[in-house]
């Protein structure tokens, strides 16, 4: 069967510093793509949301009335429309189906809400991932590695539970900011380290507590001459990384294999950390999931009365 | 007895950001002190090590040939002269008879060495807190809470073992630079919200493998109305102290009691944390310990020949 020509929707994925808009066919083909860095921070600032999303479906040939959905933080309180939080645990349908139609815009453009998970001794908030966990399709555990990894246990057509980890900010701070930025240099590919990699993995799987003296040892080891500085950016993301999958591996006890989700450099980088913790590893592609996600939840916010496939 | 007029010596306690002169007797009697923010880094800026004691000094009255005795970072390879590293398990005799004398000065200046621990597992280095730790010359279980937080471990006159904590820091990143600002107010106040503190600290120490994610979640509770933000600055501040203690607490496995060296406001925080650990806590002053300790150093360094007590 060929490939539909026809576009569908147009589903955003519109983040805090990002914007990717594709247009779609009912089976999911790509027939446009554009990226942008306008996420929410800079779309408020450039005159509002409409207009961006306008001048880029202008650019891709989208049909005037052709219906938007949208996820990730356009949803957010400081957002283009609030979309209140599904609870966890969180039906894939009841995602669909909190989708708010943004007001006073010609378009019928729908924004997704996120996920929050109401447990006071764990509480957690996600607003894009959640339609990448849907797209996914998958059981089991599932992590989207990123500025603040998300894990979520996924049972049943279900996010039962989920963490997020505060992994790749805190790598930043301390990399750039910290008395570390004297030891960590501009070369941060910590797979070409790959034992010293494997090595914080494991310091930071087996011993989280200590963390923070770990931090500390990545400065003093150097300064000793009992460890290479160039090797501290790979131990230093090692560390965090396996501190995070220590915290993680809670979320479904006894679970041994992981769905990742994600796209660039950070795929290898989690894979390999993951599979020192013993995890089998299953990699998915992050911009595929949320497309099947918004498609799905697209099918469900803009039903077709009367279609006729080719 | 009445207590001693005649200096001995001058000592001075120089760090990264801090200068601390004291003109000391012979029996340990302050008889005068001077306190500056020319560490380290401004007294190179400001033209030299030497230009800057001798300006405290002359403003004290000392003699031009009182000799002086100088701790911390003045000692390090971006300082004043620098002087090696005692290894550990470092005896406290062979701290002192590690000084170097400044050359090139009119007056006999002599700097203590810090200690290093040259372990490749667990590498660590200290400069100043060594003198601290001779002052106080207890055993068992020390701490000195800090920026870079020291755990040291002291049997047999030798400081066997230690573990700096980065903790001071990356609260300072974490309140100030991350995604957390915008929760963690201006109020730093933790013990004015003990509770939450307590609540961090066991959840530092229970679960410190859930650190990274912990911090996000300071965020998202106030988010979903679950916790208060105003709290939230007592929340990180007990979740690192309390993942400090969980790690520190491995240095002398099974001893329950530690010496908290400490000026200022850390020393009730740091009280309240290890009580919530179950540690028994005796309080010592972290001036009266350096002082204590440089005279001890001075001792060895400018022996009296012929000395006539009164």
């Amino acid at each position: 069967m060929a490939s539909e020509t026809v576009p569908f929707c147009a589903a955003a994925d519109w983040g805090t510093s990002s914007f990717r808009l594709w247009l779609l066919a009912r089976d999911g083909t790509v027939l446009g793509e554009k990226r942008s860095r306008e996420g929410m921070q800079s779309a408020v600032a450039a005159g509002g949301f409409a207009a961006v999303l306008e001048t880029h479906l202008g650019a891709l040939g989208a049909a005037p009335d052709l219906p938007v959905i949208v996820c990730g933080m356009a949803g957010a309180k400081q957002g283009w429309v609030e979309v209140p939080y599904v609870d966890a645990p969180a039906p894939f349908e009841a995602i669909a189906a909190g989708a708010l139609p943004v007001p006073g815009v010609a378009r019928d453009v729908r924004i997704l809400p996120g996920v929050a998970q109401r447990d006071a001794a764990r509480p957690d908030v996600m607003r894009g991932e959640e339609t990448q966990i849907v797209g996914l399709g998958r059981e089991g555990l599932v992590c989207l590695p990123g500025t603040h990894s998300k894990w979520a246990a996924v049972r049943a057509g279900r996010i039962e539970a989920f963490s997020t980890f505060m992994t790749g900010e805190v790598f930043a701070l301390l990399a750039e900011q910290s008395i570390l930025r004297h030891t960590v240099g501009a070369d941060r590919d910590a797979l070409a380290h790959a034992e010293a990699f494997g090595r914080g993995v494991e310091a930071g799987l087996n011993e989280p507590e200590l963390l923070l003296n770990r931090l500390f040892a990545l400065r003093a080891g150097p300064l000793l001459g009992l460890s290479e500085g160039a090797e501290a950016a790979a131990r230093l993301s090692g560390l965090l990384i396996g501190s995070e999958i220590a915290g993680a591996r809670s979320l479904l006890p006894g679970e041994r294999s992981v769905v990742l989700v994600v796209s660039g450099p950070l795929a290898d980088l989690y894979a390999a950390a993951l599979e020192v913790a013993g995890f089998e590893v299953a990699k998915a592609d992050a911009d595929a999931a949320v497309r099947q996600g918004l498609l799905a939840a697209a099918e469900c916010c803009f039903p077709i009365e009367t279609e006729t496939r080719s």
